[in-house]
């Protein structure tokens, strides 16, 4: 087995100096005025693929935006790996909580901070970093290569699904390989085996046909931003569940051998609490954290706006209400039948005098990995090597609506290996990620890319 | 008896000129960034004092914004009458949904629209031009005059009570003489004999320490944007009754008397519901709509902010969540009373994980008329002089303060006589002023301004 530790540490700075460059891309999928931004992005990764040792690079149009494919064949007979990945980010908002501006990235105490740091650029650098340590050295990489980055995956990978099945044949592969995941504590390798889907909604209460005077119009007409707290509210119980009917049917029991593998990690709930910052944890009644975290669905609220919401005080009546609401789902949850339920219930919950409109935007299903896999067995090995540990498997509370897209579009199964730390902002102002978890997650993805091709071959 | 009428009418182009100068300046009280535009105000104010025969004015600095005084004294016995009235003007957002800009007047339909055009500029112009007729005629206004407009009626009033309790003696008087307030239909004249009061809160739950991943923390996290629901839902019951322990308690039932005088008015219930443009009238179970905005107390929302509000998705766990909350009250509750049980039961509410922070605004007492006074003669003579018809007593939703501050401090009644038409828009866009009620309105004070003089030496 090779050992990539020295030819990483020399290239190290380097690789770091390429990461800001592609960090200071401000590719918000979801802001329709950083178009040029995301196409600034796809280039990025078109470019630098080819400078890992990836022959064939293409930027391909969809509806919406670029997707970066690249294509590197060794042998027609040879095992195939897709890689997944995205190269756009959330939105950095509100930007006045940042330490540093969130497209200037900025290293502090052995964390690089930038938007995309961890989500996903800087685990797409990693992999584009193990190849070129593998190709650049002569050392084989023994499977065929597909690496497909695209731009969309904040927005629910509009266009991913008709792109992959369009192209099903020229994708053909054994194995999916996703690094957009994390682990569970800084010296802990982690393979995630289970993912949250997504169901995510915008509530719109209507009332009065404009903005009142709340003294001359107050008592008599009902107050859609009243309204909109009454069925927020409406949508839990007390026990911190769902009100939604039908909402727990399908969701699959927690298994004996599902506790004692969480039981086994090392799980400090004070730690929990103080990264996240809350006077105390809660969530549904009757589990622990990681089980709410892992195996339960949950419903929240994203956002909420009505009104006057500046300093001061205005005395309005608002004309309507809006808000946010997500829920995560988990196997055997189905996003179609969810948001059904969820609509039905919502106009339920109404109280006459307003009327309800409810927008849906993306939505994933939930997923479980089959663990038996060879794959499984190729990346704890990379992962003992490089971080000196086996690693664990876990669960995501997270989604990744495209997993199950790529397991049923070419028959093959999900690898996620990810490498974000907990507390690493993903989503939030001052994301970052570990300098030194990227520096030995090249190196195990160095490793990874050779051993895949030998249990693939078996 | 004098007859004004000839003389509004040749005047009255130059009037709505002046008005609409008046109507220009943004003078938004609540704005830090338009300090500027309330000096012009009272600047504006105070030189069309002079210009309407008011010998003496003064632009009096306060804490916050200026105060106008105007001073006209006929005779050391004669009884004296002061004006109050406000030169600034609520919020004009959302500025997108005026037809024409907010400070920029426009005639439509024998309307002036503008921001501040009925509340309070245009009914404030009202009694300048009144008395501009009666002085400019060589008619005498028998009793001396003292002015009062101020800056901050649309914050709380917060430096007028203690400018009027410095100034007692020198603006000691026997009767206020108020215009802030409306009519009940088109032809009919009315005077105001209560009001209701108001407590202004903002309600902020805290959750985590920054905004968080809603995937990766989901479940185990208490979201505040639910919690803040959770909360505004808890301060109603399904009755439509505020959950407050006290809350009615001094509430006053309504008497006889009172149904009755609301049975006389032109109410139409349908006529409101198209006003305010809702699908049906809500509000307290038990009650009428005149009953619920005159004599009930309310507990609506104001305005909500939370976590993402762009467009499109962001599956953010927001780390706040902000609601404007108020309360407008009805004799015999206190402001002070109501606010502490207020923030207990948001306290009570509010679910463990969350921090609650609840800061109070401006708050206003709850006010009654004796309309046994001879002052409300004058009114009613001078109002059926102009309108061709006897005033109705009603009350009004809204809360002017103020009002029994002034009662209070010179021990002089308060006679609210005001030209504010259902569906105004008052605190919304489009706000206007009928431009047949502001020449009728001016006739009327014409007369006023000497009536009440004859009824308060009587």
């Amino acid at each position: 087995m090779s050992d990539f530790s020295s030819s990483i540490d020399r290239d190290l700075p380097r690789f770091r100096a390429e990461l800001c460059e592609f960090l200071r891309i401000p590719s918000i999928s979801t802001d329709p005025e950083r178009a040029g931004a995301i196409r600034d992005g796809a280039t990025w990764v078109s470019d630098h693929m080819r400078q890992a040792g990836i022959p064939e690079t293409e930027v391909i149009e969809t509806e919406g935006h670029p997707i970066v494919l690249g294509e590197r064949m060794v042998d027609d007979d040879a095992p195939t790996v897709l890689l997944y990945g995205h190269y756009d980010v959330q939105p950095s908002e509100p930007d006045d909580l940042w330490t540093a501006p969130p497209f200037e990235p900025t290293e502090r105490d052995g964390r690089l901070y930038a938007r995309g740091a961890v989500d996903d650029k800087g685990q797409v650098h990693m992999h584009l970093k193990a190849l070129e340590t593998r190709l650049s050295a002569g050392v084989d990489v023994p499977v065929n290569l597909k690496l497909v980055i695209e731009g969309e995956e904040e927005i629910g990978s509009r266009n991913l699904g008709q792109f992959l099945s369009e192209n099903s044949e020229r994708l053909a592969c054994d194995a999916v390989l996703i690094s957009d995941t994390g682990m569970f504590a800084p010296d802990l390798p982690c393979i995630t085996t289970g993912l949250r889907g997504i169901v995510y909604t915008e509530i719109n209460v209507y009332g009065p046909s404009s903005d009142l005077h709340s003294g001359s119009f107050g008592g008599a007409v009902v107050n859609p931003a009243n309204a909109l707290a009454s069925i927020l509210a409406g949508l839990k119980d007390e026990d911190g569940r769902a009100t939604i009917p039908g909402y727990y049917d399908s969701v699959r029991a927690i298994t004996d051998r599902e506790r004692a593998d969480l039981e086994r990690l090392p799980m400090d709930e004070e730690i929990l609490r103080q990264t996240v910052g809350s006077s105390e944890l809660g969530g549904e009644k009757g589990f622990s954290p990681l089980e709410r975290l892992w195996y339960r669905p949950t419903l929240d609220v994203n956002g909420l706006l009505s009104g006057f919401t500046g300093e001061g005080s205005k005395t309005v009546l608002p004309s309507k209400a809006m808000a946010k609401v997500s829920m995560r789902l988990v196997p055997d949850q189905q996003a179609s039948q969810v948001v059904e339920a969820f609509e039905a219930r919502v106009k339920e919950l109404a109280p006459p005098g307003v009327r309800v409109e409810i927008r849906r935007f993306h939505g994933g299903e939930p997923w479980v990995a089959d663990t038996e896999h060879p794959i499984f067995e190729a990346a704890s090995e990379a992962l003992e090597t490089a971080f000196g540990t086996p690693p664990a498997f876990i669960r995501e509370g997270g989604s990744i609506p495209i997993v199950q897209s790529f397991e049923d579009t070419f028959a093959a199964p999900a690898l996620l290996v990810g490498f974000a730390l907990p507390g690493c902002n993903a989503h939030a102002p001052d994301e970052w990620l570990d300098l030194s978890v990227y520096r030995r997650g090249i190196e195990a993805l160095a490793h990874l890319y050779g051993g895949i091709g030998d249990k693939l071959k078996g």
